[in-house]
Formats: structure tokens, C-alpha cells, sequence
């Protein structure tokens, strides 16, 4: 290894270090934290975020990259580390590109405007988030023509959550998609048919709950000796390779919330644990992006976990913790009880189906505005007629609209397609992995995850940020990113179950 | 304010904030963090510590100080800015004055010899200890001189921990103190009457003690939404004036360690809690020195925490959460089982007057050793002589003698005076304030603490540090310190008890 790439790869993984604290500051934020320990955690974190850039961004870093991009010099490098200065140079340039005047004033707007944005939902009154809305789609597009993009200025926004992704893919997988979940889910309201939910509602002592979904996680592969689980209000994962924490959230009556985010953030949290130790502390030991993240997530939580097979071993378990509240309910019913699909206003009580219309119609608003073909002033205007168009739902107020997800406050334009693109990913790899696996349905039914994980590990985990996403699901599938495996196997699922 | 000053305290405000996320990584990692995080944590910690090495040591430091410092400028601070000014220069002055190759080399020692001291430990074999334990205190030598002293080499470390203390004053403190505490151990051993303590450790459920313990510290002005409680092995207190926390140790045989380990930590957490807000960030809301911080637990759990008065309040309370374990047992035999005062030959858990003869015997090896008047090599020899002399008990093996602390090894050389000090400051101050407070006992009877924590509170939080250990007693008694304060609450107390 070349002397300059060694020195190179130290300055990195200093950087990824004080994003591990980064994360444990974050982290701690959400579960463990007093209450006035608010004020001074926003200025530690501000602190670390400018020692980052300041490292990110430095004219050592710049040096390095200049150096180790030279034709000459890649030559010589493994293809791991030409990884390692693609992904390190992408960062440079997105951090370095924008002037730390506009930083500084995004970051003050974003903190203003998550404030008015809580008290706006809180009254539900979008005229008192509006003007800080204005000011930060104005100052995020001041951000996108910085870092520049080749097509479309939303094309900016999107890079820095899925690397490489353009708008105009998005749009072309998008477009066809909402025409045939709007069909679908047309199709199970004609149905009419629910199914009974009242004996997963019933009350489950906390306690109880907490014990069940340790084992559950310990079950599917969480590893405890690298990571934890505790409890957060919005559950998330945080961590790296050797501390991993997912977060979870119990509700004392309805016994899936709780269920579904420990798959779900295991799902990301056996991603994070599942990178190679040689490669630690540099990109080849993190997540490819936020879709393929989210991939990992809803293959556990949905392909996985709200499949029949999973519960076949899980719900006689269940059943032992709570004999009381699941007496002569059959794994059927629960199963049933778990899959249930029916329009709704609200995005993250949504059923896997529903889901990614919540998402189609977030990304058409703000791809909209960063189009100039919409307004800020007219997005509740937009959502609403949306959200009577795909669910024939009337939207009572801004809370259960508009105004219902932190996203936009933060300025996280670009974030929310990598949701419905985590569920395409899902989808495609789950088919590619049923196919290889034959025997899949029938380890998972015995409670044997190894045969899935490893299938993972080999195919996705290990090469960290070796491929971008693109990339990485044409090598494992044979095939670019393509919405049929998911409306596939939403129809052959819901089908089955609602009888379309 | 000048613009200077301002700009000075900006700086001093982020390398306290790193020090804060400093914390924060050390309380998680005796708390919660998972077992194989302890590698990265060890990076991020040291990549933490150099990046506060540096802004403590920077240019711009330097200079902001060099001229903080000028007369003319002196004379437009108030008596708070001065104070700020003077303790920085001082941090400054010792972080400057060693170079950083020691830095690294002792850094680098500490660690590998804390590895073979547990190893050592464990073997009770202080041979594998020995060359680790000559290392560390030649380089300790090297910094101790790189630091600069007055009288002895030994100050160099002592005014790291007890800033402005000086070897002959605890020489001449500690000489006294010896034969006055040999002589009352002599007399309370003479009497031969030990506590019946069997029914204090007959099993406390864990769940019951933790409630006991958080309603306890409540009770005595921990402020919740500013701190939290959690355990440790050995607990610990950490934080800031906004988020301050403290462990405890359960054991669910005995209720003791637990209660004491409270109160002892939450006397560290009321000073830390304590500070004015307007200094937060600064010296000014930092406490004095070790011994100070000792001097509020040892008060909390001692003075008034292994008191008549206290358990007036809290037995009663402490019996409705164990009825079955304190059946027919009045608080009088709680009071004696709490105070039960014997030789033994480990200091954690030697009682309030043996305790500080465990301290003494390791300040007079320590301090013989950088007079080059002790050897590494013979230490083991010279402890356990002194542990036959003080307690007539003879050492077994070096685990249980001269390798049972962590400190040596770690190069904490000036650390062990300051428990002690902590105890002479408490006992001055406490005298104080019953004086000042006559009904001071009669309200902690009643669980009212605030009388107490506001004296606290007035003559010693607020004052940050304003004044140095030596200056802030005087201000605060009007004498200098003095032993004597301490022997005679110790032998009223026990003479009392032990009827000499």
C-alpha cells in the first residue's frame, strides 16, 4: 500500500471517528438524555460537525484526493481502495463545494425552522411554518446550484442521499409505479374486506414485549456483543460496525408497533454490523446509501417479517409470552392482523402497500418545487387533492397533511424517494435470494436466519461501498433497478390474502 | 466585555464542549456501550483529547492569553473574568509545557501498563506490574519536571488535581493526622464491639432499591431534568451544570453500597448542578479541584448522609420498601450497622476513619517515591508494613496490598491526597455550617435538605472557581485548613457510638 493512500485512509477514518460520536451524541439524544441537556448537545454537535468539515474539506484531504486520482496512482490501487478515494472525493466534493457562509445560514434556518414547524403541526396552522418553508427551499436551492448536477437541480438534492441517482430514473420508475399500486389498492377498498385487529390491541405488559423482541433480534442475527437495544419515541439505528444501537417503541395496547421496528431497525442494524473489519472506519465499511439501507430494512420488516413463514416460528413464541390475548387466534388470523392494507393519512402508520404512495406523493411535491412548477404557499393545496386522488381520503387538517413529516423543515429534500427505492431494492434482491435459496421459506419457518443473512453478507454487506447502488443491484440480480419485482410480489401477497 | 476576552471565551466554551462529549463517550462506555466497542471507543477518545491538546495549546490561545494577562488589561475584568483567565493560563501552562512525543510515550505506557496491572491483579503477582510500574514513573518523573515545581517534584502532580497545593502543606496536614487516627482506630479496636449488620445484607430486591435510590437522591436536590441515574461497577459521576450524571453500584444482597454510592455521587452531581448559569462553559462553572468535589460527596455521604438526623428522615421510608428486612430493627441499630468502623485492608471499602489511613499509607509511598527516597521495586514491602503498623493486619497477597488501586498504574501519581483533603475540606466547611445553621439537623430530620444545599450552594457552587482550594476555605471558615476539625467530628461521633 502506497505510503500517500495509508496516510489518506488515517485522515479518514479521524473523520469517521468523530462521526461515531456524532451518532453516539445523536443517539443518546434519543434515549437517554435529560431533558435540559438540549441546548448544550445542539452546540457539541455543531462543534464536531465544523471539526468534520474542517477535516473533510481540508487542504490535506484536497492534497490526497488531487494525488490518488492521478491515473498513474490508480493504477495500483486495489479496487476496494479506488472505492475508498471515489466515495471520499464524492464527499469532498459535495462538503467543499458549498460556501460555509450558506452552511452556516442553512443550519441556523433549519434549526428556526424545525421550531416553527413543531408549533405549526401542533396548531395545525401551515401559515406560521410558511415562511421559514420559503426561506429554506430558497437557501437548498442556493445549496443544489453550488454543488451542481447535470440534469436536473432536484438531481443535487438526490446524489447526496443516493449516490449517482437521477431524477429522470427516479421519475421513469415512479411514474409507472403509482399507476399500479393506485390499481391495487383500488382493488382491496373494493374488497372492503379488514381484518380483525382488536386481539392485537388488547394490552401487552411492556415488560413482556421488551423480553420477546430482545430474543427476536437476538433470533434473526442481531449480535449484542456489537450493538444494543433501547427504546426511542421515532426508532431508529445508529452505529458502526463493532456498536450497533437500534432503538424500538413500545405501545402498551397494540403489540405490532413495537414488533415491526425491531425487525425493521435490525434489518438496517445487521447491514451496519455486517461490513468486513478490514475495511473499518473507511467507506468500504458503510452503507452503499439510504435506499440500500432502507432495502435491508423492509426486506427484514416486510418481505421477511410480515411473511407467513416468519410468524410459523415466531407466533407459537408470541403465543407463549401472551397465551391470554392470543387464545384460539390461529397463526392465520395473526398473520391476517399483520398484513393489513387500507388508505390512510398518515405516512408512517401506513401498511407496505399504501406506503409508497405517501412517498410518490412527497417526491412529486418537491421535485415540483425545486422545478419552479410549484410553490411552497400551494403545497397543501397539491397534497390534499393527492391524497384524494390515490385513497380518496379528504385531508382534515394540515397535520394529518403537509405538515405531518419533520422532513421538509430540516430542509431533507431528496430523502424520501430512497424509502420507495429501498422497497424496490428489497423486492428485487428478496427475488434474486428466493431463487437461489430454494429452501428459504423452509429455514425461516424452523426459525433459521443464517441461510438469508449470510445471503446477504456475501451479496450486499460485505462490499460496503465498492458499487453504487445502480451498480451493486445489476451484479447481484443480473438486471437494473426494475418496479416489476415489487409490484410482483405486492400482488401475489395481497392476492393471495384479499382474494384479487 | 472586551472583544478579546469574548473571543477567548468562545474558545475556552468548544474545548469545554469537547470535553463535555468526552464525558459523555467515558459515562456511556462504563454504562451502556457494548463489549466490543471498547477498540473504537479507545480511538475516538484519544482522537477526542488531541483535538482538545490542541486548541488548549494553540497560537491563538497563546496569544489571547499574553494579553488577557497585561496589567492594563487585567484591570478592565471583573473578578470572575480574571479567574477564567487565571485557570486557563494555568491548563494552558501545563498542557504546553510537556512535549508532546512524552504526551504520546505516556499515553502510550499508561495504557499498556493498566493491561498488566489487571493481569498483575489478578495473579496477585507484582512482578508482571513491576517494569510497567518503573516506566510510568520515570516518564511521570520527566513530566513532572517538563511541568516545572517550586519545592518538590511531587507538587508538579499534586497541583494537577489540588491546583496551587504544595507537598509540605500535606506533608504538614497528613503528619498530624497519622497518629491521631492510629490512636482512635487503636481505641474503637480496643473495645472489640462490632455491629450486628446481618439483617443490612439479607437480599434487597434490585427493583425496590433502584426506586429507593432515585426517590432518595430526588429527596436531596438532584434536579432530574438535568441528570439522570444509571449503573456502574464503579460508579462515577460526569457532566455538565445541564446534564449531570451519576451511577450507582446495586448489590442485591446488601443494601449499603448502594445507598452510599448515591449519596456520595450525588454530592459530586449537587456541586456540578450547582454552577451559575451565566458561566456555564467556562472555569467559572467548573469545580475548584479534586478535593473540593471530593469535600461535597464525602459531605453528602458522611456528614450528612451516615448520620442520626439523616436516617431519622429516610428509615422509616426505607423500612416501608423492606418491611420483611427491617422487621423489629430501630434505626439505631441501622445507624450502627451504617457505621460500622474495623481495620480491613481494602480502601473502597474501609469506613470513614480508616479510610484516610489508606489514603495516607499511599501518599507517603508516592510521595518517598518521586523523592527517589522508594523504589517501584520495594513498594509492595514498605505498604505492607504500613498496613501491620496502622492496622496490625498482615497484607496476603499484592491484590489485595500494593495492586489493589487502578490509580498507579494509569500514572495518577497526587491523585490519592485529594480523597483525604476532600475529607478535611468537608469537615471544615461542615463545621461552618451547622454553625451558621442551627436548625440545620432538625430539617435534615424532616428530609428537608434545602437549608443545607443552599449554604452549599452560597458559599461554595456559585463560586465556581473564583477562589483556589486554600482561599476558598479561608473565605469560607476564616481559617486556614485545618485537621482538626475532622478529628474532633470523628471522635464525637465515634466516641459516641464506640462509648471512648
Amino acid at each position: 500500500m502506497s505510503k500517500k493512500y495509508i496516510e489518506f485512509i488515517n485522515l479518514v477514518k479521524t473523520i469517521n471517528e468523530l462521526r461515531a460520536i456524532e451518532m453516539l451524541l445523536e443517539w443518546d439524544q434519543q434515549t437517554y438524555m435529560p431533558a435540559q441537556g438540549v441546548k448544550d448537545r445542539a452546540l457539541q454537535l455543531s462543534t464536531l460537525s465544523t471539526l468534520i468539515h474542517d477535516k473533510l474539506t481540508s487542504k490535506k484531504m484536497g492534497n490526497f484526493l488531487e494525488e490518488l486520482q492521478k491515473p498513474k496512482v490508480q493504477e495500483k490501487l486495489s479496487k476496494q481502495q479506488k472505492a475508498n478515494v471515489r466515495e471520499i472525493a464524492w464527499e469532498y466534493h459535495r462538503a467543499k463545494a458549498v460556501p460555509s457562509k450558506l452552511v452556516k445560514e442553512i443550519s441556523k434556518t433549519k434549526s428556526e425552522s424545525f421550531n416553527k414547524w413543531c408549533k405549526a403541526k401542533n396548531k395545525s396552522d401551515f401559515k406560521i411554518f410558511l415562511p421559514f418553508f420559503e426561506k429554506i427551499v430558497d437557501l437548498k436551492k442556493q445549496e443544489a446550484e453550488a454543488i451542481g448536477y447535470e440534469e436536473k437541480l432536484y438531481d443535487a438534492f438526490l446524489d447526496g442521499f443516493e449516490p449517482g441517482f437521477k431524477s429522470s430514473e427516479v421519475e421513469n420508475l415512479f411514474s409507472g409505479l403509482e399507476k399500479k399500486l393506485v390499481k391495487i389498492v383500488s382493488k382491496i377498498v373494493e374488497k372492503g374486506e379488514r381484518p380483525p385487529t382488536s386481539f392485537v390491541k388488547c394490552g401487552f405488559p411492556i415488560d413482556l414485549q421488551k423480553k420477546f423482541n430482545l430474543e427476536l433480534a437476538r433470533k434473526i442475527g442481531f449480535d449484542f456483543e456489537r450493538g444494543r437495544v433501547d427504546e426511542a419515541m421515532h426508532p431508529f439505528t445508529a452505529g458502526t460496525l463493532h456498536d450497533t444501537r437500534i432503538t424500538t417503541r413500545y405501545d402498551e395496547k397494540d403489540i405490532r408497533p413495537a414488533l415491526f421496528a425491531t425487525i425493521h431497525e435490525g434489518g438496517h442494524a445487521l447491514y451496519e454490523q455486517g461490513f468486513l473489519e478490514e475495511h473499518y472506519g473507511t467507506p468500504m465499511a458503510q452503507p452503499v446509501s439510504f435506499g440500500i439501507h432502507e432495502s435491508q430494512s423492509r426486506m427484514w420488516e416486510n418481505f421477511i417479517g410480515r411473511g407467513m413463514a416468519f410468524w410459523q416460528y415466531f407466533y407459537p413464541r408470541l403465543k407463549k409470552f401472551f397465551p391470554k390475548q392470543f387464545k384460539d387466534r390461529s397463526s392465520e388470523e395473526f398473520y391476517f392482523a399483520i398484513n393489513d392494507v387500507w388508505p390512510s393519512l398518515i405516512r408512517v402508520q401506513a401498511d407496505e402497500v399504501t406506503y409508497n404512495l405517501h412517498i410518490l406523493l412527497r417526491y412529486e411535491i418537491e421535485s415540483a418545487m425545486f422545478e419552479d412548477a410549484l410553490e411552497p404557499r400551494d403545497t397543501p393545496q397539491v397534497w390534499n387533492e393527492k391524497i384524494e386522488k390515490f385513497f380518496n381520503l379528504e385531508v382534515p387538517n394540515d397535520s394529518q397533511g403537509v405538515l405531518q413529516d419533520v422532513h421538509w423543515s430540516e430542509g431533507y429534500f431528496g430523502y424520501f424517494p430512497t424509502y420507495t427505492l429501498g422497497n424496490l431494492y428489497a423486492a428485487q434482491f428478496f427475488f434474486k435470494a428466493k431463487k437461489e435459496l430454494p429452501k428459504l421459506d423452509e429455514k425461516i419457518g424452523k426459525g433459521e436466519f443464517s441461510l438469508i443473512l449470510n445471503w446477504l453478507r456475501e451479496n450486499i454487506h460485505y462490499k460496503g461501498r465498492l458499487l453504487r447502488a445502480n451498480d451493486l443491484v445489476k451484479e447481484v440480480t443480473g438486471k437494473p433497478l426494475d418496479d416489476d419485482f415489487f409490484i410482483s410480489y405486492i400482488k401475489e401477497k395481497f392476492g393471495k390474502i384479499y382474494g384479487f
